[in-house]
Protein backbone atom coordinates (compact mmCIF):
# COMPACT_ATOMS: atom_id res chain seq x y z
CA UNK A 1 0.00 0.00 0.00
CA UNK A 2 3.00 2.39 0.03
CA UNK A 3 2.87 5.40 -2.96
CA UNK A 4 5.97 3.82 -3.74
CA UNK A 5 5.17 0.16 -4.35
CA UNK A 6 4.43 0.75 -8.26
CA UNK A 7 8.13 1.72 -8.70
CA UNK A 8 7.68 5.08 -9.58
CA UNK A 9 8.62 8.12 -7.27
CA UNK A 10 6.09 10.07 -5.02
CA UNK A 11 4.41 13.08 -6.34
CA UNK A 12 3.27 15.71 -4.22
CA UNK A 13 -0.05 16.30 -4.34
CA UNK A 14 0.29 19.43 -6.15
CA UNK A 15 1.95 17.55 -8.88
CA UNK A 16 -0.47 14.60 -9.34
CA UNK A 17 -3.26 15.84 -12.15
CA UNK A 18 -6.49 17.18 -9.82
CA UNK A 19 -9.38 14.33 -9.38
CA UNK A 20 -12.36 15.11 -11.15
CA UNK A 21 -14.87 16.72 -8.90
CA UNK A 22 -16.92 14.14 -6.86
CA UNK A 23 -21.05 14.99 -7.45
CA UNK A 24 -24.07 13.41 -6.39
CA UNK A 25 -24.64 12.05 -10.48
CA UNK A 26 -21.25 10.35 -10.00
CA UNK A 27 -21.85 8.51 -7.08
CA UNK A 28 -25.13 7.60 -8.67
CA UNK A 29 -23.59 6.08 -11.64
CA UNK A 30 -21.14 4.33 -10.15
CA UNK A 31 -23.58 2.91 -7.66
CA UNK A 32 -25.70 1.65 -10.89
CA UNK A 33 -22.54 0.23 -12.14
CA UNK A 34 -22.38 -1.61 -9.36
CA UNK A 35 -25.74 -3.14 -9.20
CA UNK A 36 -25.77 -4.03 -12.81
CA UNK A 37 -22.56 -6.06 -12.31
CA UNK A 38 -22.85 -7.11 -8.45
CA UNK A 39 -26.26 -6.64 -7.42
CA UNK A 40 -27.47 -3.82 -4.70
CA UNK A 41 -26.19 -5.93 -1.73
CA UNK A 42 -22.53 -4.64 -3.12
CA UNK A 43 -24.10 -1.17 -3.24
CA UNK A 44 -22.38 0.08 -0.02
CA UNK A 45 -20.90 3.48 0.41
CA UNK A 46 -17.40 1.67 0.66
CA UNK A 47 -17.25 -0.32 -2.55
CA UNK A 48 -18.58 3.01 -4.37
CA UNK A 49 -16.02 4.90 -2.63
CA UNK A 50 -13.35 2.64 -3.92
CA UNK A 51 -14.79 2.29 -7.64
CA UNK A 52 -14.63 6.64 -7.61
CA UNK A 53 -11.22 6.65 -5.99
CA UNK A 54 -12.29 8.61 -3.35
CA UNK A 55 -13.00 8.43 1.30
CA UNK A 56 -16.30 6.72 1.78
CA UNK A 57 -16.44 9.50 3.95
CA UNK A 58 -16.68 11.78 1.35
CA UNK A 59 -19.97 10.33 -0.20
CA UNK A 60 -21.40 11.72 2.76
CA UNK A 61 -21.68 15.61 1.65
CA UNK A 62 -24.10 13.65 -1.14
CA UNK A 63 -25.64 10.63 0.10
CA UNK A 64 -27.19 10.66 4.04
CA UNK A 65 -26.73 7.05 3.68
CA UNK A 66 -27.39 3.27 2.35
CA UNK A 67 -31.02 3.84 2.71
CA UNK A 68 -30.73 7.01 1.10
CA UNK A 69 -28.60 6.22 -1.54
CA UNK A 70 -31.07 2.93 -2.54
CA UNK A 71 -34.06 6.04 -3.64
CA UNK A 72 -31.27 7.79 -5.03
CA UNK A 73 -30.87 4.70 -7.75
CA UNK A 74 -34.18 4.19 -7.53
CA UNK A 75 -34.55 7.73 -9.00
CA UNK A 76 -32.56 7.56 -10.96
CA UNK A 77 -33.76 4.27 -13.10
CA UNK A 78 -37.26 6.75 -13.32
CA UNK A 79 -35.56 9.20 -15.60
CA UNK A 80 -36.91 7.56 -18.85
CA UNK A 81 -40.34 7.11 -17.43
CA UNK A 82 -41.08 10.46 -16.00
CA UNK A 83 -38.98 11.96 -19.51
CA UNK A 84 -41.11 10.24 -21.74
CA UNK A 85 -45.24 11.56 -22.52
CA UNK A 86 -47.02 8.11 -21.05
CA UNK A 87 -48.86 6.09 -24.20
CA UNK A 88 -52.62 6.49 -24.22
CA UNK A 89 -55.20 8.65 -25.72
CA UNK A 90 -56.98 8.91 -22.41
CA UNK A 91 -56.19 10.25 -18.85
CA UNK A 92 -56.91 7.16 -17.62
CA UNK A 93 -55.25 4.81 -20.62
CA UNK A 94 -51.68 7.57 -19.71
CA UNK A 95 -52.49 6.65 -16.02
CA UNK A 96 -52.02 3.04 -16.54
CA UNK A 97 -48.98 3.25 -18.45
CA UNK A 98 -47.03 5.28 -16.22
CA UNK A 99 -47.86 2.71 -13.41
CA UNK A 100 -46.85 -0.24 -15.81
CA UNK A 101 -44.07 1.26 -16.78
CA UNK A 102 -43.29 1.95 -12.96
CA UNK A 103 -43.74 -1.46 -12.54
CA UNK A 104 -41.53 -2.96 -15.41
CA UNK A 105 -38.72 -1.22 -13.80
CA UNK A 106 -39.19 -2.57 -10.12
CA UNK A 107 -39.83 -6.33 -11.97
CA UNK A 108 -36.15 -5.92 -14.12
CA UNK A 109 -34.70 -5.13 -10.47
CA UNK A 110 -36.18 -7.44 -7.79
CA UNK A 111 -33.70 -5.72 -4.97
CA UNK A 112 -34.86 -2.45 -5.75
CA UNK A 113 -38.16 -3.56 -5.88
CA UNK A 114 -37.76 -4.66 -2.24
CA UNK A 115 -36.27 -1.30 -1.20
CA UNK A 116 -39.21 0.46 -2.71
CA UNK A 117 -41.43 -0.93 -1.12
CA UNK A 118 -40.03 -0.17 2.32
CA UNK A 119 -38.17 3.11 1.42
CA UNK A 120 -39.89 6.36 1.18
CA UNK A 121 -39.83 7.60 -2.48
CA UNK A 122 -37.15 10.95 -2.86
CA UNK A 123 -35.66 12.45 -5.59
CA UNK A 124 -36.34 14.61 -8.60
CA UNK A 125 -37.84 11.77 -10.58
CA UNK A 126 -39.97 10.27 -8.14
CA UNK A 127 -41.34 14.08 -7.39
CA UNK A 128 -42.26 14.46 -11.13
CA UNK A 129 -44.48 10.56 -11.12
CA UNK A 130 -46.22 11.60 -8.00
CA UNK A 131 -47.37 15.20 -9.62
CA UNK A 132 -48.12 13.44 -12.65
CA UNK A 133 -50.02 11.02 -11.26
CA UNK A 134 -51.91 13.65 -8.97
CA UNK A 135 -52.28 15.63 -12.69
CA UNK A 136 -54.03 12.46 -14.02
CA UNK A 137 -56.29 11.72 -11.55
CA UNK A 138 -57.66 14.88 -10.83
CA UNK A 139 -57.93 15.46 -14.64
CA UNK A 140 -60.45 12.11 -14.32
CA UNK A 141 -62.20 13.78 -11.66
CA UNK A 142 -60.70 12.40 -8.35
CA UNK A 143 -61.39 14.70 -5.20
CA UNK A 144 -57.88 16.76 -3.85
CA UNK A 145 -57.68 14.13 -0.60
CA UNK A 146 -58.88 11.36 -2.79
CA UNK A 147 -56.04 11.70 -5.56
CA UNK A 148 -53.58 12.78 -2.27
CA UNK A 149 -54.46 9.48 -0.61
CA UNK A 150 -54.80 7.19 -3.89
CA UNK A 151 -51.50 8.08 -5.27
CA UNK A 152 -49.93 5.65 -2.38
CA UNK A 153 -52.17 2.93 -2.95
CA UNK A 154 -51.85 2.87 -6.88
CA UNK A 155 -47.70 2.96 -6.41
CA UNK A 156 -47.99 0.21 -4.27
CA UNK A 157 -50.05 -2.57 -6.22
CA UNK A 158 -46.82 -2.50 -9.37
CA UNK A 159 -44.46 -2.35 -5.96
CA UNK A 160 -45.88 -5.15 -4.51
CA UNK A 161 -46.51 -7.17 -7.76
CA UNK A 162 -42.94 -6.64 -8.57
CA UNK A 163 -41.84 -8.17 -5.01
CA UNK A 164 -44.56 -11.04 -5.08
CA UNK A 165 -42.79 -12.08 -8.31
CA UNK A 166 -39.32 -11.76 -7.42
CA UNK A 167 -39.69 -14.70 -4.68
CA UNK A 168 -36.98 -16.91 -3.77
CA UNK A 169 -37.95 -19.48 -6.67
CA UNK A 170 -39.56 -16.59 -9.33
CA UNK A 171 -39.18 -18.89 -11.98
CA UNK A 172 -41.03 -21.92 -10.18
CA UNK A 173 -43.30 -19.83 -9.42
CA UNK A 174 -44.13 -17.63 -12.73
CA UNK A 175 -45.32 -21.29 -13.81
CA UNK A 176 -45.92 -23.47 -10.82
CA UNK A 177 -47.99 -21.25 -8.75
CA UNK A 178 -51.14 -21.51 -10.87
CA UNK A 179 -51.12 -25.57 -10.76
CA UNK A 180 -50.32 -25.34 -6.97
CA UNK A 181 -53.59 -23.11 -6.46
CA UNK A 182 -55.87 -25.25 -8.94
CA UNK A 183 -54.78 -28.32 -6.72
CA UNK A 184 -55.73 -26.25 -3.71
CA UNK A 185 -58.66 -25.44 -5.27
CA UNK A 186 -59.59 -28.93 -6.50
CA UNK A 187 -58.95 -30.44 -3.47
CA UNK A 188 -61.07 -27.76 -1.30
CA UNK A 189 -64.55 -29.71 0.52
CA UNK A 190 -67.46 -27.99 -0.79
CA UNK A 191 -68.99 -27.75 2.71
CA UNK A 192 -65.82 -25.76 4.50
CA UNK A 193 -65.23 -23.68 1.21
CA UNK A 194 -68.42 -23.67 -0.68
CA UNK A 195 -67.40 -20.14 -2.72
CA UNK A 196 -63.94 -21.59 -3.14
CA UNK A 197 -65.69 -24.70 -4.40
CA UNK A 198 -67.69 -22.47 -6.83
CA UNK A 199 -65.72 -19.74 -8.07
CA UNK A 200 -62.67 -22.09 -8.44
CA UNK A 201 -62.42 -21.25 -12.26
CA UNK A 202 -62.51 -17.68 -11.87
CA UNK A 203 -60.34 -18.05 -8.71
CA UNK A 204 -57.21 -19.17 -11.07
CA UNK A 205 -58.61 -17.26 -14.76
CA UNK A 206 -56.59 -14.44 -16.61
CA UNK A 207 -53.07 -13.50 -17.66
CA UNK A 208 -51.42 -11.88 -15.00
CA UNK A 209 -51.48 -8.82 -17.35
CA UNK A 210 -54.72 -8.87 -17.60
CA UNK A 211 -55.37 -8.75 -14.11
CA UNK A 212 -52.93 -6.31 -13.17
CA UNK A 213 -54.87 -3.97 -15.51
CA UNK A 214 -58.12 -4.82 -13.69
CA UNK A 215 -56.58 -4.45 -10.62
CA UNK A 216 -55.44 -1.03 -11.72
CA UNK A 217 -59.15 -0.09 -12.91
CA UNK A 218 -60.52 -1.06 -9.37
CA UNK A 219 -58.37 0.69 -7.55
CA UNK A 220 -58.77 3.80 -10.20
CA UNK A 221 -62.74 3.44 -10.07
CA UNK A 222 -62.71 3.10 -5.82
CA UNK A 223 -60.27 6.46 -6.10
CA UNK A 224 -63.10 8.36 -7.86
CA UNK A 225 -66.41 7.12 -6.20
CA UNK A 226 -63.88 7.94 -3.01
CA UNK A 227 -65.15 11.60 -1.04
CA UNK B 1 -20.81 -38.39 18.57
CA UNK B 2 -20.63 -41.42 20.17
CA UNK B 3 -23.86 -42.57 21.50
CA UNK B 4 -21.64 -43.47 24.74
CA UNK B 5 -20.10 -39.87 24.86
CA UNK B 6 -22.89 -39.05 28.17
CA UNK B 7 -20.77 -42.26 29.71
CA UNK B 8 -24.30 -44.38 29.63
CA UNK B 9 -24.22 -47.81 28.27
CA UNK B 10 -25.83 -48.25 24.85
CA UNK B 11 -29.20 -49.30 24.50
CA UNK B 12 -30.77 -50.74 22.12
CA UNK B 13 -33.62 -49.25 19.93
CA UNK B 14 -36.17 -51.94 21.45
CA UNK B 15 -35.25 -51.15 24.65
CA UNK B 16 -36.10 -47.01 24.38
CA UNK B 17 -39.15 -45.70 25.00
CA UNK B 18 -40.77 -45.26 21.61
CA UNK B 19 -40.50 -41.65 20.23
CA UNK B 20 -43.95 -39.80 19.97
CA UNK B 21 -45.04 -40.08 16.64
CA UNK B 22 -43.89 -37.53 14.22
CA UNK B 23 -47.16 -35.38 12.69
CA UNK B 24 -47.64 -32.56 10.41
CA UNK B 25 -49.33 -30.36 13.55
CA UNK B 26 -46.05 -31.68 15.97
CA UNK B 27 -43.61 -30.14 12.77
CA UNK B 28 -45.35 -26.81 12.74
CA UNK B 29 -45.31 -26.39 16.32
CA UNK B 30 -41.49 -26.93 16.79
CA UNK B 31 -41.37 -24.08 13.73
CA UNK B 32 -43.27 -21.81 15.86
CA UNK B 33 -41.39 -22.06 19.00
CA UNK B 34 -38.06 -21.96 16.88
CA UNK B 35 -39.22 -18.85 14.88
CA UNK B 36 -40.47 -16.97 18.40
CA UNK B 37 -37.46 -17.68 19.82
CA UNK B 38 -34.98 -17.32 16.80
CA UNK B 39 -36.06 -15.66 13.82
CA UNK B 40 -37.27 -17.05 10.41
CA UNK B 41 -34.05 -17.69 9.36
CA UNK B 42 -33.15 -20.33 11.81
CA UNK B 43 -36.44 -22.23 11.05
CA UNK B 44 -34.89 -24.87 8.65
CA UNK B 45 -35.69 -28.33 7.82
CA UNK B 46 -32.41 -29.52 10.09
CA UNK B 47 -33.12 -27.44 12.87
CA UNK B 48 -36.80 -28.63 13.37
CA UNK B 49 -35.39 -32.54 12.57
CA UNK B 50 -33.08 -31.60 15.54
CA UNK B 51 -35.75 -30.25 17.79
CA UNK B 52 -37.93 -33.15 17.52
CA UNK B 53 -34.93 -35.59 17.69
CA UNK B 54 -35.52 -37.51 14.49
CA UNK B 55 -33.95 -37.22 10.73
CA UNK B 56 -34.65 -34.29 8.58
CA UNK B 57 -35.17 -36.79 5.87
CA UNK B 58 -38.52 -37.68 7.92
CA UNK B 59 -40.00 -34.47 7.74
CA UNK B 60 -40.89 -34.18 4.28
CA UNK B 61 -43.27 -36.66 4.66
CA UNK B 62 -45.21 -33.85 5.90
CA UNK B 63 -43.65 -30.62 4.05
CA UNK B 64 -42.67 -30.49 0.84
CA UNK B 65 -39.63 -28.22 1.29
CA UNK B 66 -39.08 -24.73 3.90
CA UNK B 67 -41.15 -22.61 1.29
CA UNK B 68 -43.76 -24.95 2.31
CA UNK B 69 -43.08 -25.10 5.38
CA UNK B 70 -42.88 -20.88 5.79
CA UNK B 71 -46.41 -21.40 3.89
CA UNK B 72 -47.62 -23.52 6.77
CA UNK B 73 -46.35 -21.52 9.71
CA UNK B 74 -48.66 -18.76 8.33
CA UNK B 75 -51.39 -20.88 7.88
CA UNK B 76 -51.17 -22.05 11.84
CA UNK B 77 -51.19 -18.02 13.10
CA UNK B 78 -54.46 -17.17 10.99
CA UNK B 79 -55.98 -19.95 12.96
CA UNK B 80 -57.45 -17.69 15.21
CA UNK B 81 -58.39 -15.27 12.77
CA UNK B 82 -60.67 -17.63 11.30
CA UNK B 83 -61.90 -19.59 14.56
CA UNK B 84 -63.49 -15.80 15.33
CA UNK B 85 -66.54 -13.99 14.02
CA UNK B 86 -65.24 -11.14 12.60
CA UNK B 87 -66.83 -8.00 14.47
CA UNK B 88 -69.02 -5.62 12.42
CA UNK B 89 -72.41 -5.01 12.03
CA UNK B 90 -72.46 -4.78 8.31
CA UNK B 91 -70.46 -7.49 5.52
CA UNK B 92 -68.31 -4.38 4.70
CA UNK B 93 -66.98 -3.49 8.66
CA UNK B 94 -66.63 -7.73 8.82
CA UNK B 95 -64.74 -7.36 5.91
CA UNK B 96 -62.65 -4.71 6.91
CA UNK B 97 -62.11 -6.29 10.16
CA UNK B 98 -60.60 -9.50 9.03
CA UNK B 99 -57.98 -7.49 6.77
CA UNK B 100 -57.14 -5.30 9.89
CA UNK B 101 -56.71 -8.65 11.75
CA UNK B 102 -54.41 -10.40 9.06
CA UNK B 103 -52.66 -7.87 8.34
CA UNK B 104 -51.97 -7.43 12.23
CA UNK B 105 -50.96 -11.28 12.60
CA UNK B 106 -48.45 -10.03 9.68
CA UNK B 107 -46.83 -6.84 11.04
CA UNK B 108 -46.34 -9.14 14.56
CA UNK B 109 -44.13 -10.85 12.54
CA UNK B 110 -41.94 -8.76 9.28
CA UNK B 111 -40.04 -12.04 8.27
CA UNK B 112 -43.87 -14.14 7.36
CA UNK B 113 -45.00 -10.52 6.13
CA UNK B 114 -42.17 -11.15 3.58
CA UNK B 115 -42.89 -14.39 2.72
CA UNK B 116 -46.32 -13.76 2.87
CA UNK B 117 -45.48 -11.52 -0.46
CA UNK B 118 -44.08 -14.07 -2.71
CA UNK B 119 -45.44 -17.51 -1.32
CA UNK B 120 -49.36 -18.25 -2.77
CA UNK B 121 -51.39 -19.00 0.86
CA UNK B 122 -52.08 -22.86 1.22
CA UNK B 123 -53.72 -24.47 4.25
CA UNK B 124 -57.16 -25.18 5.93
CA UNK B 125 -56.51 -21.82 7.57
CA UNK B 126 -55.84 -19.43 4.48
CA UNK B 127 -58.68 -21.71 2.20
CA UNK B 128 -60.90 -20.33 5.28
CA UNK B 129 -59.83 -16.39 5.24
CA UNK B 130 -60.49 -16.56 1.03
CA UNK B 131 -63.54 -18.41 1.33
CA UNK B 132 -64.61 -16.09 4.05
CA UNK B 133 -63.52 -13.24 1.47
CA UNK B 134 -65.40 -14.46 -0.79
CA UNK B 135 -68.56 -14.86 0.88
CA UNK B 136 -68.65 -11.09 2.29
CA UNK B 137 -67.57 -9.55 -1.39
CA UNK B 138 -70.62 -11.59 -2.42
CA UNK B 139 -72.78 -10.68 0.07
CA UNK B 140 -71.96 -6.98 -0.62
CA UNK B 141 -73.27 -7.78 -4.04
CA UNK B 142 -69.85 -8.09 -5.67
CA UNK B 143 -70.09 -9.86 -9.22
CA UNK B 144 -68.79 -13.37 -9.18
CA UNK B 145 -65.75 -12.24 -11.43
CA UNK B 146 -64.56 -9.35 -8.92
CA UNK B 147 -65.16 -11.27 -5.95
CA UNK B 148 -62.59 -13.77 -7.23
CA UNK B 149 -60.20 -11.51 -8.57
CA UNK B 150 -60.58 -8.96 -5.59
CA UNK B 151 -59.63 -11.40 -2.87
CA UNK B 152 -56.02 -11.08 -4.27
CA UNK B 153 -56.26 -7.62 -4.55
CA UNK B 154 -57.85 -7.07 -0.77
CA UNK B 155 -55.03 -9.45 0.64
CA UNK B 156 -52.79 -7.58 -0.80
CA UNK B 157 -52.88 -4.41 0.90
CA UNK B 158 -52.18 -5.65 4.41
CA UNK B 159 -49.32 -7.98 3.47
CA UNK B 160 -47.51 -5.48 1.61
CA UNK B 161 -48.26 -2.89 4.32
CA UNK B 162 -46.89 -4.82 7.02
CA UNK B 163 -43.48 -5.64 4.55
CA UNK B 164 -43.73 -1.81 4.04
CA UNK B 165 -43.61 -0.82 7.88
CA UNK B 166 -41.06 -3.86 8.45
CA UNK B 167 -38.45 -2.03 6.82
CA UNK B 168 -34.71 -1.89 7.95
CA UNK B 169 -34.94 0.95 10.33
CA UNK B 170 -38.40 0.22 11.17
CA UNK B 171 -38.09 2.51 14.38
CA UNK B 172 -37.18 4.98 12.60
CA UNK B 173 -39.20 5.02 9.64
CA UNK B 174 -42.38 4.89 11.50
CA UNK B 175 -41.65 8.27 12.96
CA UNK B 176 -39.33 9.92 10.79
CA UNK B 177 -41.15 9.24 7.36
CA UNK B 178 -43.53 11.98 7.55
CA UNK B 179 -41.29 14.10 8.68
CA UNK B 180 -39.01 13.38 5.87
CA UNK B 181 -41.51 13.92 2.95
CA UNK B 182 -42.73 16.88 4.59
CA UNK B 183 -39.35 17.88 4.06
CA UNK B 184 -39.69 16.91 0.34
CA UNK B 185 -43.08 18.38 -0.08
CA UNK B 186 -41.72 21.98 1.27
CA UNK B 187 -38.74 21.76 -0.95
CA UNK B 188 -40.66 20.69 -4.27
CA UNK B 189 -40.61 23.51 -6.64
CA UNK B 190 -44.15 24.70 -7.74
CA UNK B 191 -43.29 24.83 -11.05
CA UNK B 192 -42.03 21.93 -11.51
CA UNK B 193 -44.42 19.81 -9.31
CA UNK B 194 -47.41 21.75 -9.05
CA UNK B 195 -49.81 19.26 -7.49
CA UNK B 196 -47.44 18.37 -5.21
CA UNK B 197 -47.31 21.95 -4.18
CA UNK B 198 -51.04 22.50 -4.22
CA UNK B 199 -51.71 19.30 -2.27
CA UNK B 200 -48.86 18.74 0.20
CA UNK B 201 -51.01 18.98 3.51
CA UNK B 202 -53.36 16.39 1.90
CA UNK B 203 -50.79 14.00 0.80
CA UNK B 204 -48.99 13.49 4.36
CA UNK B 205 -52.59 13.85 6.43
CA UNK B 206 -53.81 11.25 8.50
CA UNK B 207 -52.72 8.74 10.98
CA UNK B 208 -52.06 5.51 9.28
CA UNK B 209 -54.90 3.29 10.85
CA UNK B 210 -57.50 6.02 8.97
CA UNK B 211 -55.33 5.56 6.01
CA UNK B 212 -55.46 1.80 6.08
CA UNK B 213 -59.52 1.80 6.20
CA UNK B 214 -59.74 3.99 3.48
CA UNK B 215 -57.67 2.33 1.04
CA UNK B 216 -59.55 -0.54 1.79
CA UNK B 217 -63.07 1.10 1.45
CA UNK B 218 -61.63 2.49 -1.77
CA UNK B 219 -60.61 -1.03 -2.95
CA UNK B 220 -63.81 -2.63 -2.29
CA UNK B 221 -65.92 0.00 -3.81
CA UNK B 222 -63.85 -0.36 -6.51
CA UNK B 223 -64.12 -4.20 -6.64
CA UNK B 224 -68.52 -3.55 -6.34
CA UNK B 225 -68.65 -1.61 -9.30
CA UNK B 226 -66.21 -3.81 -11.32
CA UNK B 227 -67.73 -6.39 -13.89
Amino acid sequence: MSPNASGEAPRSRRERPAKPALTRQKIIDAALRILSAEGLGKVTMRRIAAELDTGHASLYVYVRDVEDLHAQILDALLAPLVTAEPAGDTWRERLKSLLIGYGEILRARPEIARMALSTQPSGPNSVALVDRILALLLEGGASDKAAAWGVDLLLLLPTASAVEQSGPKPARHATGDVDAIATTIAEVDPAKAPNIARLGDLLISGESEERARWSLDVMIDGILAAG
